[in-house]
């Protein structure tokens, strides 16, 4: 079976401008046929996600309210990368602003596309291992969050039996998980 | 630290509709709080990603070119669910469609929330064992799709090493590498 083609993309047009993405048509012709077509595709900044464990092995889960579902969340901290911001440095933000906890060693686990069909951005997964409490909180307008402390397997049990929902967060609990069993094999998300 | 306030959701307003998606504008008022907001919110039908194995221990990965990354991405099979179906039958009726394989034993291993803060919709992991070629391919207008038959440890390490970016095909594979590592212990995720 051949290998699918790279359509090559043409013109642009905003669809539609929100506070947090802006959605896109942009023309696609396929190399081999003779017409193009446009595809709708949403774009926003990158996300990252932080998995922050305290030195006694501790994940830092937020919970709060998400408008998308109308619902609670159990999730990690995290959020939308600043402009001029490196995934790490919006990692260090985003974690003491929701929670209040700083300090320990950052660095990349990875990233994932949250949806490469409609969406453009990366989402990166910053593993913060060694924080503490800093007692500084800066939420957005609308947040309001409840920090919890669980133990990394509790944390890694509510990722695959249903108490954690959010895809992305789900993601950077396993991902954690497959690079600390494969730390000793050097088997990590080469990033 | 107090639990996060419920949102009530008021009044929503098509801000924009695609072949895809829509996407709404809805009012939000806190319960304490005088004032209320409104928070965008992309809605489409639940979608399915399918973990298929053949009976000689190979998951069945499809290469497609992705409008939203302007990229070629090794994923698994999977879609939209149609209006009525349920998310085993959109997956057998993908599986073929993509890939002309079928057969074999469905069963829901679980489902994620792609992005709580601003989609509404699930996206469903089923697995089926035991798939065999049908021959029967039945792509869309713009699919073209290469299948590809690798080994189930080695699409589990690429989930982990960079070659598969989407997220939520990573969140499927890796769920289903709990899920085979938990089966003696009968922590599946619970659905």
């Amino acid at each position: 079976m051949s290998a699918p083609a790279d359509w090559q993309p043409g013109n642009a047009r905003t669809l539609l401008h929100t506070p947090i993405f802006e959605v896109k048509g942009i023309q696609y012709r396929h190399p081999q046929r003779a017409r193009s077509n446009e595809f709708v595709v949403i774009d926003s900044a990158d996300w990252v996600v932080v998995v922050a464990v305290t030195s006694d092995t501790q994940i830092v889960l937020v919970r709060q309210f998400r408008f998308g579902t109308a619902s609670t969340s159990l999730e990690l901290p995290g959020g939308i990368i600043d402009e001029g911001e490196s995934p790490i440095e919006a990692a260090v933000r985003e974690l003491e602003e929701e929670t209040g906890f700083g300090g320990g060693r950052a660095r990349l686990l990875g990233w994932t596309h949250p949806n490469p069909a409609i969406q453009r951005n990366r989402n990166h997964i910053v593993l913060v291992e060694g924080v503490t409490p800093t007692g500084t909180l800066g939420w957005d307008e609308h947040e309001e969050l409840e920090t919890l402390l669980w133990p990394v397997g509790e944390a890694l049990r509510a990722a695959v039996d249903g108490r954690i929902t959010h895809a992305l967060m789900i993601n950077a609990l396993l991902l954690y998980d497959a690079h600390r069993r494969n730390a000793a094999g050097g088997a990590g998300r080469g990033v």
